[in-house]
């Protein structure tokens, strides 16, 4: 069968779009920059959701729903805010259609014009702290720690599917505190949170640092992020804690009564992680051949095709596979078995391994006579002919072992990749012909920070949470540092 | 403790008004029509989404997501589904906000204006059938059964929380088939799944039926629905499931060859349940102390005060309560232990019972000595001492026997609040003095409806499915009937 996808090392960027299109992961609508998730790739996003949302749960986190349109005037009360947001959002004007006089279909009705235009979300924060303010009297009414699974929109210009869309699905968690201490153990809280889900669910390594300033969230006072390295040796930023301070509670007026009866401005977190997830996850693992999926987060994790000329035949391996499936189900292991007639297993093979299924089995007629079955990994390609008897057993050990293979895999690629640099001639240099991360000295300044993104498309991905303290001198100009932090190109 | 909230007697509408935002489920938001759903309400839509998702994939649905926005022209390509939404769209006409030059604040850039205005959606059948075009070639491409869990707007002129909002949340299902047979099939399944879910998890009896041709979606051929009776005798209609014909296909040219090769336009179906639920659910069964949640839906189901004084004593109380708590869990039973030392015991009483917490357990140190616990249902507000040897059994068996109660007493409620009508003077004076269902022969035409409608604000609710023949004639026109139809005021 012909390859169906354009090779990584051809066109990685391709190789990417093909990927998210032929497993039928996503697509593009008629409407500019907006996505549409097909079955399969939201069922990936849904085990993700489910997770997140369980880890939400079980550090005290309730689920809440704030309207999708925010009043104009929302944006401009908090200064940095608004500068982040205002060129990216789609504003409501109106609200009614009514019948082109002309017999052209619909028009907007001039006459039902809003009085203060609404934007659609791009962040809640300014919503919620509206509304907070109703519900925070005293210091008996915090923490809230609430969280929302919603759609956003961002009007990009250049998009790409799940990467950078102009809407997204995402959860935005939105915290209030009685103290400064608090609201920075919520903040550090949820970017372990996402690293736990990043590096066990996903199998994919990260990162976890502080923003600098300058890439901080337009609002916050520091902005804690977990950072992924893709195949490209580009990194992708996979989610973000923000502690917000008493920014937006200021803005929004939001006081509380402290146990001492003193007033004060409530402490405030915001973090959130998007369908962007997506994108993470294909480009970390998958092959020239398709997705390769942790088996943690496969939507079917064991799929089974039967090889059969006769329906007879199909009859004799289906009472052979289905207590096997039955047992597989029961140890809560997905598995699909396709007894489909339409497709020849030529092809069912070949679009098992596109959409990533973790592990395959093959059964036919010297099978059932043998008491074996043909187990084949996604992950390593490889497989064996194996006793039937047990099978269910060794299955549910081999997905653990593939769950821990890919994220080692992928570990090892970033070792490999992460590169300790002293110079900026050597830095600028290794940038011509490698990527990956580049652990270097840096003054601490926006100018420098700003130098180096002009001049090599590298921006500082995070200063890590874990940087050994270590005396030297920024790799620019010379001044004191002490610590690495990690450059990259970056998604 | 003073009543928190109005009497159903006194004023229903401000009744329902004081338990949604008292018992914390909903509030108003600062855009006109859009709600804010709080933890405690979202929690309970939360365990509604749950069962529907659930029961949707095993019917063999799936989850997809499609775009918020949508062109506008695509809504002029269905005749009938113009004229029906067109008036409520929420319009968006630019993307970009910028300085205001008088220095206050943002405002929107001009320049940045759309070529064609999107609507955000009212329902999702144009955007979805446009998508469709693409995925569908053949016969073995159908059916395509996608469901979507999303936000959608109808700009309605008087908001209720839950009832009538200008955004809700809901679930749309949309579905292709080869053949009409198959879409019918699948329009009467999904009604159905809705009734089990009315009746089974929220204890809501429903009838179940068409709508009248007036009534129905904008673009169906027919549209199912289930109806419910709330406390004040008005109808709420539910759910609705709707047969499409081809109509989407042909306004998008969905088109596929089918098994003799032959071109053809594909059969569509939709469903929808929304927020509107949570109205439903609230109305149908709660009193003047509050909320009564059905347990199969209530976050919390049981709820556990201690009686203490002094530290010691809540020590003993949570020595003997902590193992109760733990089997509850593991019984699959949601249990609260509220030790939390801020409120009284009475302040908690009322809480939970304004919250519908169907079991509340109390236990201090005279229960401690004697080995006994109180435990009072929120359904019928009485109370028992118990041993506490044993409890957990007895609390899982009294939930299930909430649940029926709950539910039998809507539909006893139901069965004095249906009438047989048989004169349309006797109906309009019914309507005077009394409200519920009033099953009545009409004579099938839009314009007797329309007249009744007028008259006495009575709509025609459904013709139901299982609707005895009967003959007779129109009450208000003599014209021969065969079967008598439900009329009431609704939501």
């Amino acid at each position: 069968m012909a390859k169906v996808l354009t090779s990584r090392s051809e066109n990685y960027s391709q190789w990417y779009n093909d990927l998210v299109m032929k497993a039928d992961l996503a697509e593009n609508s008629a409407v500019r920059g907006c996505m549409i998730i097909k079955p399969y790739g939201y069922a990936i996003w849904e085990n993700m959701q489910a997770e997140l949302d369980k880890m939400f749960k079980d550090t005290g986190h309730q689920n809440a729903y704030f309207p999708l349109l925010i009043p104009k005037s929302f944006l401009s009360k908090e200064a940095d805010h608004v500068e982040g947001f205002a060129k990216e959002c789609a504003v409501v004007t109106h609200y009614r259609l009514k019948n082109d006089p002309n017999g052209k279909g619909v028009v907007v009705d001039p006459n039902a014009q809003l009085e203060e235009e609404l934007i659609i979300r791009p962040t809640s924060e300014t919503i919620i702290w509206n509304t907070y303010r109703n519900w925070i009297q005293s210091y008996r009414d915090l923490p809230i720690l609430c969280n929302q699974w919603a759609n956003v929109m961002r009007w990009e210009m250049r998009t790409r599917l799940f990467l950078r869309t102009a809407e997204f699905l995402w959860q935005e968690g939105h915290t209030a505190h009685a103290t400064k201490e608090e609201a920075l153990q919520e903040t550090e809280q949820m970017i372990n949170v996402y690293g736990d889900f990043a590096e066990n669910f996903m199998a994919v390594p990260v990162l976890k640092g502080h923003k600098t300033e300058s890439e901080r969230f337009a609002g916050a006072l520091d902005t804690y992020c977990i950072e992924a390295l893709m195949q490209d040796g580009k990194a992708l930023q996979a989610g973000t804690s923000h502690f917000l301070g008493q920014n937006f509670a200021k803005a929004f007026d939001v006081k509380f009564a402290n146990k001492e009866g003193k007033e004060d401005y409530v402490w405030a977190t915001s973090w959130g992680v998007s369908t962007r997830l997506m994108g993470a996850l294909i480009m970390a693992h998958s092959d020239d051949n398709g997705l390769v999926l942790p088996p943690k987060l496969a939507p079917i994790q064991v799929v089974i095709v039967p090889i059969y000329r006769k329906a007879e035949e199909l009859e004799k391996i289906a009472a052979k596979i289905d207590p096997i499936v039955a047992k597989l189900k029961s140890m809560g292991i997905s598995v699909k078995f396709d007894d489909s007639d339409n497709r020849k297993p030529g092809w069912k093979f070949a679009e098992y391994e596109l959409k990533g299924v973790p592990v395959r089995l093959a059964i036919g007629n010297r099978d059932l006579e043998n008491g074996t079955i043909e187990l084949a990994r996604r992950d390593t390609l490889s497989k064996e002919t194996l006793p039937i008897e047990g099978i269910e057993e060794v299955i549910e050990k081999l997905l653990e072992e593939i769950q821990t293979n890919i994220f080692q895999k992928a570990l090892d690629f970033r070792a490999e990749k992460t590169t300790k640099v002293d110079s900026y001639d050597e830095f600028k240099e290794l940038l011509e012909t490698k990527t990956g991360f580049f652990l270097a000295h840096w003054d601490g300044t926006a100018e420098t920070e700003e130098q180096i993104k002009n001049e090599t498309k590298a921006t500082i991905r995070c200063i890590p949470f874990d940087a050994e303290e270590e005396e030297g001198v920024c790799m620019v100009t010379g001044k004191p540092s002490k610590r690495r932090v990690v450059f990259a190109k970056a998604y």
